[in-house]
């Protein structure tokens, strides 16, 4: 790559502040308020847990309702970019991804969530996955998430959601993928004829 | 395999929702009712995640202190599954497990706890685990795990505890195990004679 | 080695309980205490999640910000113990480590944060991590952390930090490091001459 990447601070992502982590000095509502703050935070924490339980469980009906319909993912890895927009479109690209063929490993880490507003925030993750394809493929990696949610209806959805990886190592494997467990092999989606 | 597998949702595992995440429009009352319901959540995570710590350094002692005396566990992997209740009998299972010869990795992540009522509660986690045994048996993989906490005398206890593996890859490695660090080493328990 | 590891007890790290996890009987003014006391330990929490994603991004400026300037550190590995005082000192030892020959994965897991007072607290974590140097030099283990935070001028900072392994493996690689994706090469510090 002749190109320098950007840097991956939290100025590149947009992420400002967010209401300050501080008890308000006000009586009884002004404390419900930040009693809200604190369970929609553990809410959006959740959230994001569950989508990542969705995806490497192959669980399409749950994850479906953990995005906004206009969703806009944009993800980029070493040899791969996802640029989409909208829920449909979103599940269709998992759906590819996550088959019999497949095993994914992807957790979450390291949560840092800001509140914005009774129904606005964001959150940075830090990515750490694996990702097994058979008959031989492995990528590994980390990547930071960054990603807006939006509370609809009593309920926080991912809005938007970004990432861009820290490292990558993609190789075919010299022998097969023999997992002496293996979900997906059940539960994954079909894969491409 | 001949047989396909349960599909690992929220409905397989007994997971209902819990307790919503929005603070109530009651009085001091109802607001400290709401404060103790985070408090409840956060000593969940504690314990859970008291519990994998302890896993992985042999600290039966305080491992002990996080059980229910009559504590159901029930793991199923690749090759093997436990099923047993009682402290002692899982205490000793881990101790069989923990020995001088094994390096334990085990990360609980993406807790999704749910607070049923004053002493009840349910939680999802997605375990990351890697697992050498001397001479050279290596074992990774992720499992769900679903769990019941009860809480008994102001404290909050694992009361059962269910996984099943998302994969799981086990090999015998070509080089045997020389980490440059093991703390199991001099603090596991004894091996079977 | 022919001394046996002190036991990685709570005891031996300096931790007692804190505050407990109860809701105040009180009035207005103790739940404003008791919310203060769960945004304290979000603070906390997201001060160390945001260390982590600054060391392997080598955000180098938004890194200093989350120190005390006298912050004491002391790690210890399988090869090696990194014992140091400052927060200057400790800056210029991770910009000798997080180079652009570098590939740094460190991951803080399962937080156990204690809160002393107003402004002090303490918490465990359980580090997994993996780290390359080009040409092929590999480390990954895993240590348990301990620290100490101070909260001053309405920050909570990092006033001490140690760990401890509980395993480690290192290597020279057979062949190189050729990730597909390396962020460090672009923003890593330049290694020495």
């Amino acid at each position: 790559m002749s190109e320098t990447r950007a840097r991956l601070t939290r100025e590149y992502m947009g992420i400002s502040d967010g209401l300050p982590l501080e008890a308000s000095s006000g009586g009884v509502d002004a404390l419900r308020a930040d009693i809200q703050r604190l369970m929609d935070m553990e809410a959006i924490r959740q959230l994001k847990h569950a989508y990542f339980r969705c995806i490497d469980s192959a669980n399409f009906e749950e994850l479906a309702t953990l995005f906004h319909p206009d969703v806009l993912v944009h993800f980029k890895g070493g040899n791969y970019e996802w640029k989409l927009q909208g829920r449909d479109d979103y599940l269709e690209s998992i759906q590819k991804s996550f088959t019999k063929n497949a095993i994914g490993h992807h957790n979450g880490h390291q949560p840092e969530i800001q509140i914005h507003s009774e129904s606005e925030a964001t959150g940075i993750w830090y990515l750490a996955d694996n990702m097994w394809i058979k008959p031989n493929f492995f990528t590994t990696g980390t990547a930071l998430y960054w990603d807006r949610y939006v509370k609809e209806a009593g309920r926080w959805l991912i809005r938007e959601t970004r990432y861009e990886r820290l490292y990558e190592f993609m190789r075919a494997l010299d022998e097969g993928i023999t997992p002496s467990s293996h979900y997906l092999a059940d539960h994954g989606a079909d894969p491409p004829a």
